[in-house]
């Protein structure tokens, strides 16, 4: 698919790829949603998450905001109060539904979001069949961002479930299909990277995001990575020295943050009967001691690290050891749904988001597009901090070695874990 | 039904009469949810609201709790989540899920919950079958309170579904059938009481709370009852003469609670194009103005009777009124789910709960339940107010003269309104 | 000096004697001031509490407000910004300085303040001097007013200067003075009371607040007061029964409140090397047992009461009580700032204010003043209890069997305890 | 005296100069406080400012806590209880009152912390001289350390009293001097640079904080910096322009920010009788319109660049400018505590802390102190973004083009402005 998007040129076969990948993209929404009840499509426990009948409306509403309606002529739009209730944050389109309601509109029904995802599908096809339009190009680029985006929201469709699901005391398992357990990995050991003057950012034709670029010269110090993923078994013996009580590990506002959100383990921790189990989209298991630590703020990972006597990496450090290992690891595509690979080298990709103690900043001349579509990334350049290589819940065509996520510190939803990094000697 | 109940006594014929009503009060709970869409029946807007699928859940869960499993010998719990899940506030039973949590609750699904609900009737009547049961009277007592108990629960879900509707700006309409108009009832006249010794509180042998016992002599000054209830046109003149900007009207706790929460009108009430709309269960429509003031406030009923010069009723006063009066008006019967009546004499019941300015005491004397069944009403005697009378959603044949209902003072989402009242020169 | 107020009619005699009785309550104000440092005049930890400063200047602001600038031809007010800083909540008056922000008024500094109640001092004895004054009833009316009022300030000084201290580590001693120790009283007897019609509120020529009157009858059924406060030991013995860990024992809004705020034990405890303290304005000190039990809220009191298989009293049982007793007991004339003494009988006044569980409402026939005077009482006619019977802060001559304090439910700060109650069987 | 302290070395003329240079900067927090009343001492509007007795305070304690106690044998603390009341956020020391709750601390008076400032100079001075001391070089350290630390301190009580001051509707004076007015310094130009590797951190034997080191070399694009700062002038445009309407011109946390506190123009701006006024350490005065913008947070300093086509500047780029730049400007040494300098070129330093896009972050190769004292910087490397070039409030020999200042995005109570910076085209 990744082929399909990148290859998107301006010929016939290329339409047809364009056409066929927006299609897959598209389907792989409602794939997700096939262990769903008409219920559970509703369900928003936080404002930070968004129930999935949002995510699919959220995802159409942006081709056609983006494409259907500034380039197809005749396109109508399925209702007109859809382009405040769907519209997540662009403030250059208009009204924005409060966030904290979206598990609100019980109105539209599943099945009339789905009519509206139909309507939308027919649409851009049809659009994306029309050779001679004019703004050809640019709908091709914007159908391609469409995707990304639809990609992105895949994944927070999963996580976010995953986190309304975990207030139900029934504890209810989105994937029936058992997880595998995880072998020892053994004591991590460390990769030696000489640092020099390297390129950060996007290079070559494929599609990035705008916070990607430009590409540019920064000097990286020797440093050294961790060969595996901090994984439970390493956390809990942070817990059993009692690194949630010393405050001598912790940033000052991560402290303060844990002291008052009364945090004592990752988010999706239960002891029952002297026993730790975690909460899983696989339902509730027995933790599992060699599986990749989850569920990590910023703030534990940063605590873990320093009592390891190591810290986290900048993202400029991970974007150099991913550039230069293959994409492979546990993705969506996996069909589990839990991180359970450690990615012992040279796989750095996959199971969980690493932390970075990096500022999610523009690069040095970054420039966001024109109009409302440049709110996409650029304004969310603060307060928060960047994180690398996909989890088990992004789809393995979705990430790439310059792929910047973001979240703030304080967040534990998503597939977070850590790598440990430390200076050479 | 309300015979039915009242005579309910130990031979086979009150049997039946029994069993037959306790049907027609379930079936009516049903037969409410009728116009709801599944995804109608998860939604809960604030904590004080519940969604209808707990509702239905949590009357079923009240007969379980404390009919079938302390007197059927043979009954098996649906399910041992549900102890927790569906206990609203008993102390005496166990934990309860988060009140506020709710609407979080995909699982059960509406399906599982009306299959509770048959399993729960079926137990129900085999038990109040059993005619040698030695608990026999204790069993239709309680039978009794748990239909009371379902009835309150069918007015809840009413209005708590029209505060959740009212957050989606579709404003869906729970009923298609148009709401008939309301005469010009002129101006209020005055009604003369003139006091002295009373009765306050439930006498005779027919059901009863708790809360309205015991029945005990109570002095009431002479007092004047306005012959109507306050109307939109009435309320809007007040509004005109900026009732809410003026903080001489209104009780010190009253002003700041206004002021922080920036009322400027009833619930429920929008404007338009320069036009007063309100919002119903039968749609968005242009505002009624000789129709009932509703979804006030105390503090608002409060300024409002201050305004005109007169004071809110107390709770022995209306009950005075009450007693003496048929019991007639406007109730969920009608079929209409908003005032319309203005219940000129001699009709003092039903269209709107009408605010007094007592405090929700005990009664002299009161002794509320032992066990757990005591928390019903008793626990709840603290910085809340009295209304009377009940409403267009209350069942006519729920509410009686005694019948003590209670909200906190900054309470809106109820139908409530209210009648001036003062002193006799 | 009650006699003196009185007294307070037309002739020179009065008027000398309401000079005096003016100028001895003044001067009481500045009496109890003289423990505090420059620093500690202008401590206010939360918004419920004010400075000692604001309250020396507030106090006189009042008689500026509602005396000399009404009546006092060639008045000239001290300082035109003054009316808003010293203006408590009289929106008639005008603006008010944001009441939690009163402690960073560093400027005017202490002497200036002293200043101004000097200027005020001045100018109101030359008023009073002034026999011919056409509004001189109105006059000596206010005036007698706002004497009680700077003594129900005096009292808050104390209460809120308490709380302010408790703040500082160091545990200033507002006295120097040891506390008695309290005698063991005994279990509790029970008085009994007859009931019938009783008169409830102010009756006779002597100065009232508007809140005790109109006098009229009541009917009270039969019931039994404790004939003495409870005390520290008896309320250990609750708390060690696990009291505050028992829902059933509480109110529902007692209960959420009491775990949202962490409550274990009474305001101004603290546990020490396994042995219980107590912060008094006497300094820390170990717990005295039998002393009367204080600074309870009214739900911890319920809560109590309830364990005991009694219940708080009403406000017409108490005054029915008090009625019938002496103004005797620990008032803050005796130097003690802490109750020493449990009010046996026949003394039912002073050591602590207690808690009823009648909400502060409008007697039949309630008529507040005209103007922004009328603002003193009524419109805090909600959400708050009555407590009768002053305490070892209250002057001896401000209180009278009539009087209605009021705080709300949660509040501890002020010198709150309770008498049991329990309906004749 | 920054000579003084960088020449610290080894012999009897250093000791004499250091405990010179100690004296000058303790007796400079004094003359400060000059200016203040008793009860001015004790001011505390919000948590994130301190009273001025809680800084002369804690500037001693940190001496007594890292100096006396451990090295001066014979020491005894003047009160134990201070190591509390003191002590900032240094749990490696142990518990600290709580921050929000300096302002409460009556006890100990001004008159005590005057003399426990005394103590600890009288004892600073007997271990500076003990020539022989094992700890010498480690007390000559952490002597210098102590004396940044309380310049740091007299910049923030100043910045802390007028936040406390402009509560008071009084809007008292702290400087009695007239502040000059700022000529027009027409439209600003830009000044190129070339970039390239350059070196970032501090270099030399002076003195530096940790957060300073290592020095490292950092690759610059080409940018280009205005060549003064942003005048009031400048922002009335940007506010006239609808500039705190308008999201697209705002970080997505900025905007919330803004639009949840009701931002409408900078802190401490006033507008009375149409004219816009800024309340100043010299009182309430008519806006400058030349003077530098101040008081702005770093999303008000981000939204005005971005209205002019510019951005933020990175703390590279600034400190590169600072690097090739005279320590000339605007200090608090001038005795004019308001920006009244734009700082055209050459001058960079004084009049305005000026926001960077960086966030706080730790060098590569940062290495905190051991201990409680590695607690100073490390552990607020996180939320925060960096400031350069010191403010009016600074003193002169407190600069430097490496110094980090840090704080909030949203903090406006510091003396901070901004200066445009945009690519190199």
């Amino acid at each position: 698919m990744v082929q399909a998007l990148n290859a998107a040129a301006a010929g016939n076969a290329e339409t047809q790829s364009l056409a066929t990948a927006l299609t897959a993209v598209r389907s792989q929404s409602l794939a997700l949603c096939e262990p769903l009840t008409v219920e559970d499509f509703g369900l928003q426990a936080v404002a930070e998450t968004s129930p999935p009948k949002w995510h699919l409306a959220h995802t159409s509403w942006f081709f056609e905001t983006f494409i259907l309606k500034p380039f197809a002529a005749d396109y109508r739009s399925w209702h007109s109060a859809f382009e405040v209730m769907f519209n997540s944050y662009y403030n250059g389109v208009g009204a924005q539904h409060p966030r904290h309601q979206r598990g609100l509109l019980s109105r539209p029904g599943v099945e009339e979001i789905m009519d509206y995802r139909a309507h939308v599908d027919r649409h851009m096809q049809a659009l994306l069949a029309d050779e001679g339009h004019p703004a050809r190009d640019n709908i091709f680029q914007r159908t391609i961002l469409g995707m990304h985006h639809e990609q992105q929201h895949q994944e927070l469709l999963l996580t976010d479930l995953k986190y309304s699901f975990f207030q139900n005391p029934l504890y209810p398992r989105y994937s029936e299909q058992p997880l595998p357990g995880a072998d020892d990995p053994g004591p991590w050991g460390w990769l030696d990277y000489a640092g020099g003057t390297v390129t950060v950012g996007h290079e070559g034709d494929g599609f990035c995001f705008d916070n990607e670029q430009p590409a540019h010269p920064f000097i990286l110090a020797p440093f050294q990575l961790a060969d595996r993923l901090v994984t439970n078994a390493d956390y809990l013996a942070f817990m059993m020295d009692d690194g949630y009580q010393r405050p001598e590990l912790w940033l000052a506002d991560g402290w303060a943050h844990s002291q008052q959100a009364g945090w004592r383990h990752p988010l999706y921790w239960l002891k029952q009967d002297n026993e730790w189990l975690e909460y899983t989209l696989h339902g509730l298991q027995p933790l599992s001691l060699h599986a990749p630590v989850c569920h990590l703020s910023a703030y534990e990972a940063d605590a873990f690290a320093r009592w390891c006597g190591a810290r986290l990496p900048t993202e400029f450090e991970l974007e150099h050891a991913l550039k230069h290992s293959p994409v492979d690891g546990q993705f969506v595509d996996s069909g589990q749904y839990h991180p359970v690979l450690t990615t012992k080298t040279p796989g750095f990709y996959g199971s969980v988001w690493e932390w970075t103690q990096s500022a999610y900043s523009p690069y040095p001349g970054y420039q966001p597009a024109d109009g409302a579509i440049g709110e996409y990334n650029g304004k969310f350049m603060a307060n928060q901090l960047v994180l690398k290589g996909g989890s088990c819940a992004t789809p393995a065509s979705h990430i790439r070695s310059s792929y910047r996520n973001f979240f703030y510190p304080p967040d534990r939803w998503q597939f977070t874990g850590l790598r440990l990094t430390r200076n050479t000697a």
